[in-house]
């Protein structure tokens, strides 16, 4: 975030976006379903950054709903113009399956109802490596309870990390609690990448600097 | 294996060391406590090269009964000559807790009953890394099964191994079996290594390179 500058009008902009941009997203508790006018199955991304792999996402899986959150107005920002830059550039008219929340995922309980979100994405989630900071990665088992709490039963994480230390503290956190991992991989582009895989911005600048990728999903 | 010089009189060297060596490991089959003349836990390493870890630990936890099995005669005799080495230089008379296997690890259930092991290592296995040789890696499933034989009911496997195929595959076939996992690392010496840490011949080479560590430690 430290490069971003944040621009004046950001709040006004955010303000008028109301298309995409849900400013005051606790009076959806329980009512995301209605949000979006169907029953498609809610996907959701925490911190994500400037928005490049939910709108992606979202124009690429039409029939499933994504929510992106991040704590920054001005990445916010960033991901409702790249929606829809995405939008024009594919002559989509709006995307109605995208909805972006400026927020703080430790509050996720009191925006989601129980079971009210089928899957979770966690790309890149900042590492805090310092082990003071550890409660606040967002694989912690205090933040794994809160997802438990909003993700229906069986409903899955996908995460993917640079992070040697955030992956290892995640498998622990998750094995720790039990949880069913699958498709854990330590160089999730070791093979080729296969054509319709979504990069997030911050795994296309990895990729290209040659840093490992690593992937796992759980079933919480 | 390759570099290493077969001797002519290897098996004559083995038959001879009967203290430490057990060459028809089949007739002991459920009476391995009897073998030790005690009831002390049993820990097995599966492909233990030159022996260096298994003396290492047999001298070091003299309450633990240890047993290292390889395919190669000439790595079981290096196995115990180091063994003897180890005793006279620590001026022990005998070696009580320590027995070296010739045999291949894929016949495990034909020389261990039910339970009647308690902790398995599995040091730096061959990693295969062609997919069609997937079913020899000491973690595929067709082991684990084996192993969960032999092994005693929440008995342990303790695995180590620089090849991050290996343990990523290792890792996936023990979510797949939903084996509790703990105690996994992506790089066993970040930090300072405990004292009393133990290293294999391998390890040592790998760690004084710079090579990653991984650890996983599994209840079957
Ligand atoms: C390292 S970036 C990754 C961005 C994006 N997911 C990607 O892969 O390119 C992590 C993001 O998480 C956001 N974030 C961190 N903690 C957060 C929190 N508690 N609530 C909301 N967003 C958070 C940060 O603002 C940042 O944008
Ligand atoms: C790479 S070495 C590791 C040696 C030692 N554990 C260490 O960490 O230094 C692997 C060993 O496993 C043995 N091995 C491989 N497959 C085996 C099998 N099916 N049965 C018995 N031993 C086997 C090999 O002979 C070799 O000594």
């Amino acid at each position: 975030m430290g490069r971003l500058r944040r621009r004046s009008d950001t709040l006004e902009f955010l303000a008028n976006a109301k298309d995409v941009v849900v400013l005051e997203p606790q009076i959806h508790k329980g009512k995301w379903r209605k949000v979006f006018g169907n029953d498609n199955p809610i996907h959701v991304e925490l911190g994500m950054g400037k928005g490049k792999f939910i709108s992606e996402m979202s124009l690429k899986y039409p029939e499933i709903n994504f929510i992106g959150i991040d704590l920054y107005d001005e990445l916010v920002r960033k991901a409702s113009e790249k929606s829809y830059a995405l939008r024009e550039e594919h002559g989509v008219s709006d995307i109605d399956n995208l909805r972006l929340l400026l927020m703080n995922i430790e509050k996720i309980e009191e925006v989601f109802d129980e079971n009210e979100i089928d899957q979770i994405y966690l790309n890149f989630s900042d590492p805090w490596p310092k082990k003071r900071h550890a409660s606040r990665r967002l694989t912690h088992s205090n933040f794994l309870k809160k997802y438990r709490q909003v993700l229906k039963v069986e409903g899955e994480i996908h995460l993917k990390t640079d992070s040697v230390s955030l992956f290892e503290f995640s498998l622990n956190s998750f094995a720790d609690m039990d949880l069913k991992m699958k498709n854990i991989s330590l160089d999730l582009h070791r093979e080729e990448t296969p054509e319709n895989h979504v990069f997030t911005e911050y795994e296309e600048k990895f990729v290209e600097q040659g840093v490992r990728i690593h992937r796992c999903e759980v079933i919480l």
